[in-house]
């Protein structure tokens, strides 16, 4: 356990407020993570019919009224500050990166707050599966893949995964472990094979970071957060406001509140 | 099994079609059952956002865009006819019941698939815990609480439940099994102690059929599908269709399907 981990989900969302800007993998170790995407009303109810229709990319943990800006996912919180990094989108273009989105707020935007896999890395580890890029200090790898979403009005795209190397003999432990955590991805949607879902080079991902693969372990793809960023893309919504990818919202909720028998 | 178990879902809502109106414990077993609310769109984004925080009463199995009138969970269906039993409510207060609502559908009209209890009864049977309504060729009893559901926009209210006399030495392989189908009401919400809910008199339900309670069963409590009827009665929407409590759609889902861990 390092320091970041024995942060309390109010403390991590300070240092985020006052400036830090780091992605979040081992910060408040037993605490959710999260995904944003902030949509004007036009779009959020399309938008809550496609995370009901693709629950694997976008659980929902909770939906903000609109123009709220906290929630009992971050008390005390400020959703236009407490993440440590955003990103804006126009039309569907990614305009700007930005530490704090304060300016752009409006009465009618509805955040939708979406299960991050970090969550389960706590449980992972707990119970002796390594994950990769908390050991090398680095973001996770994620990669936009050739699995489809399921559309709903304007919204369609296809599925961003996160990526872990997992040893052979683990893969069926991380398997179970995780399935038990539906609401913030799950069971992965795919083991071994990249070529299979679309990813040419586990070197490249196409956002976070390459992690050091090390023999004898089998790469498992978990269903991502990020899938609304790559979904906003195709369907061009005016505006849209999200995390930058791996720099999440630290939740006030205990991860084991996801946890399923 | 008898032959209402047998039948496939086609089947059962073919006979529900051509006007059979009878509860549904008991069809087409291994495949999952439903609850219908069915609301103007300018309510479903509210609706939307208070089943996202009430997902133990209101889970999504799937939303129809508006005006849409079948899809993957009742193939070559028809939502408003397939179902044994609708009610109308105009203005939160109950003013129909039918055996279809074709004449009264509208382009804007959202129809909400929530999942229903009766789904994990066939779990309960194959792990030989009774189920007393079955037993007895009876609808389930369900009950309005004094449990409050999270409000959303417009839309408040009590939680209704259902009610399972289960034997003293079953509870814990009922709370087991189904705290395994979470989309279904997972595990239940309250056992024993009647009173403490706000349930004065368990030979008087405020839906469906009381049961001969035998001894040494306790009561236990599931969180219902009914509760979108509760809160139209308290949030008044214009116009909310709903089927008729225990007479619910027969889907195309498997019921293992929606089985975690």
């Amino acid at each position: 356990m390092t320091d970041r981990a024995l942060l309390t989900p109010v403390e991590a969302r300070a240092l985020f407020r006052d400036g830090l800007q780091v992605p979040t993998p081992g910060f408040s170790a037993g605490y959710a993570q999260a995904n944003l995407i902030t949509l004007p009303k036009e779009d959020a109810f399309d938008f809550l019919i496609f995370a009901q229709r693709n629950p694997k990319p976008c659980p929902l943990l909770g939906v903000l009224e609109p123009g709220e800006t906290s929630s009992d996912l971050l008390i005390g919180g400020d959703i236009r500050t407490d993440i440590p990094g955003y990103r804006v989108f126009r039309d569907g273009v990614l305009t700007e990166e930005r530490a704090e989105v304060t300016d752009l707020w409006r009465d009618d935007l509805v955040s939708f707050i979406i299960g991050c896999s970090f969550t389960f890395e706590t449980a992972l580890l707990d119970n002796g599966v390594p994950v990769a890029h908390i050991e090398q200090g680095r973001n996770v790898p994620m990669y936009r893949t050739s699995i489809p979403t399921t559309p709903a009005g304007k919204f369609h795209g296809p599925m961003v995964v996160s990526m872990r190397p997992i040893p052979a003999n683990q893969v069926a432990d991380a398997v179970r472990i995780t399935s038990r955590y539906p609401s913030v991805h799950g069971a992965p949607v795919h083991v071994g094979d990249p070529a299979a879902i679309g990813i040419d080079d586990l070197a490249h991902p196409d956002f976070g970071d390459a992690v050091d693969i090390s023999p004898g372990t089998v790469p498992v793809f978990w269903a991502c957060g990020v899938t609304p960023q790559s979904v906003v893309m195709s369907s061009k919504p005016e505006l849209a406001i999200t995390h930058a990818p791996g720099y999440m919202l630290v939740t006030d909720a205990r991860d084991l509140l996801y946890q399923v028998p």
